[in-house]
């Protein structure tokens, strides 16, 4: 079974070791030494070396001036020429853009992945109130706006399983219980929209619509706004270009197999 | 030497093998079967079912409904979340942005990326003049304009290397010629931007500018015009938007460690 797969003696294969290096960056610290990424991939120090001379000459991790690591341009360029996620993000920037222009605030798009929400792209309008989100970022399901919209149209089973918590407190606000997340979910499936003043940072507002390909819920677009706005108003444009995003995604899905549901199990 | 790095009896190792799978993904062509990936990888079938296992277990593949294979979100979101791409793309995608709210027309952003250009971000103007270029796609430095930028401020023996050839011709109009390519380098230094009438193809114009962050060009950012347009007129508002985005850069530079030269070697 095992075949070409080698194990270490901790019985991990090559690529899991490769995969836990790769998770060593982080955006906070994009730039490490063999050192630190062996610290912070529990590797021994001879296996670090090996495999990020290895994953260097793959162009997988770049080195600058100073020997000290980071991801290379080769795993951007792999990742983004055959991902859904690059042409879901495409697409959807322009409508973004066009929301940003006539709206302003700062724009966010999200899809389910796992538990969570990625998010995928942004737009950060000049002098916006401070997002935690970032692209590539996460929020959990039931804290964030994006994750109440991708929860509402999620299968039952997910649902399920985060219903039954834990719902973990960012702020007061924050919905923490069983029974108001469920009411939150019917109420965005029945609005078409989910609010959330503060329930991620005090002073900021969450409003996000769900995005639509062939009738399938593939993402959440929404605005961060301050918490003092008057948000609900906000909430007819985004679903217009929620909408228009959807009606240009269905367009492309019919010309050609690229556009496939960005949701993975 | 060896250690846990095993290799398969063709001397290749798992690491290679991997890389090897991925690759066999494209923008024409992001779903594919098993059988279609052992193919491309040129790989056994049986180390092929084994490789698309382990890497769908870890996220950098995902199976669809009848089992073909894609690339992952998370690979995606490895290459994002630490990637020094990431943060040039998300800066630049305002300044475009705003670019083209004034100008109009398709802009790209590209980097310099072995002895080509690889583009990393674009924004396409509704009914805009066809683009060879795409997000993750690459050109050859002597025949885009930003690619002439880039090698206008590339190191010496980079350019020196292109100059000797060979330079691939894609329209009548691309440069082949040492002297003449010699000459547009020059020009491009003096001038500040890079102008290609119909030298990828015959009905459209690139134009660039180059993007510095500390006093170093890290990016080249252009439009694509159609050829009758008077590009010439593009190249101030191009040339300012370069700048101010070079600018934006500085201060990010200044503010995190994040902001790394973008150009790996």
């Amino acid at each position: 079974m095992m075949g070409s797969m080698a194990r270490s003696s901790s019985g991990e294969s090559v690529l899991t070791r490769a995969v836990r290096v790769l998770e060593a960056f982080s955006p906070q610290e994009p730039v490490l030494t063999v050192s630190q990424i062996s610290r912070r991939a529990a590797l021994p120090m001879a296996t670090t070396v090996r495999l990020v001379e290895e994953l260097t000459r793959h162009g997988l991790l770049a080195r600058d001036e100073q020997r000290r690591v980071r991801i290379g341009n080769r795993l951007w360029e792999l990742a983004q020429r055959a991902s859904p996620v690059g042409t879901l993000r495409e697409t959807a920037m322009q409508f973004m853009s066009d929301l940003h222009s006539v709206v302003g605030h700062s724009a966010q798009l999200g899809i389910l992945d796992g538990q969570e929400v990625l998010f995928i792209e942004r737009l950060i309008a000049p002098g916006a109130v401070t997002t935690v989100t970032r692209i590539g970022g996460r929020l959990p399901l039931h804290a964030s706006s994006a994750g109440l919209v991708l929860l509402a149209h999620a299968p039952a089973d997910l649902r399920d399983r985060v219903l039954r918590g834990p719902l973990q407190p960012y702020t007061p606000h924050t919905i923490t219980d069983q029974r108001a997340l469920r009411a939150a979910l019917a109420e965005v499936r029945q609005n078409g929209f989910a609010l959330c003043p503060g329930h991620i940072r005090p002073n900021a507002t969450g409003i996000s619509v769900p995005v639509r390909v062939a009738g399938r819920v593939v993402a959440a677009l929404g605005l961060v706004v301050p918490n003092e706005e008057h948000a609900w108003s906000l909430a007819r444009p985004l679903q217009i270009t929620g909408m228009a995003l959807g009606r240009a995604l269905d367009v492309q899905a019919g010309l050609s197999q690229r556009i496939q549901p960005w949701i993975q199990p």
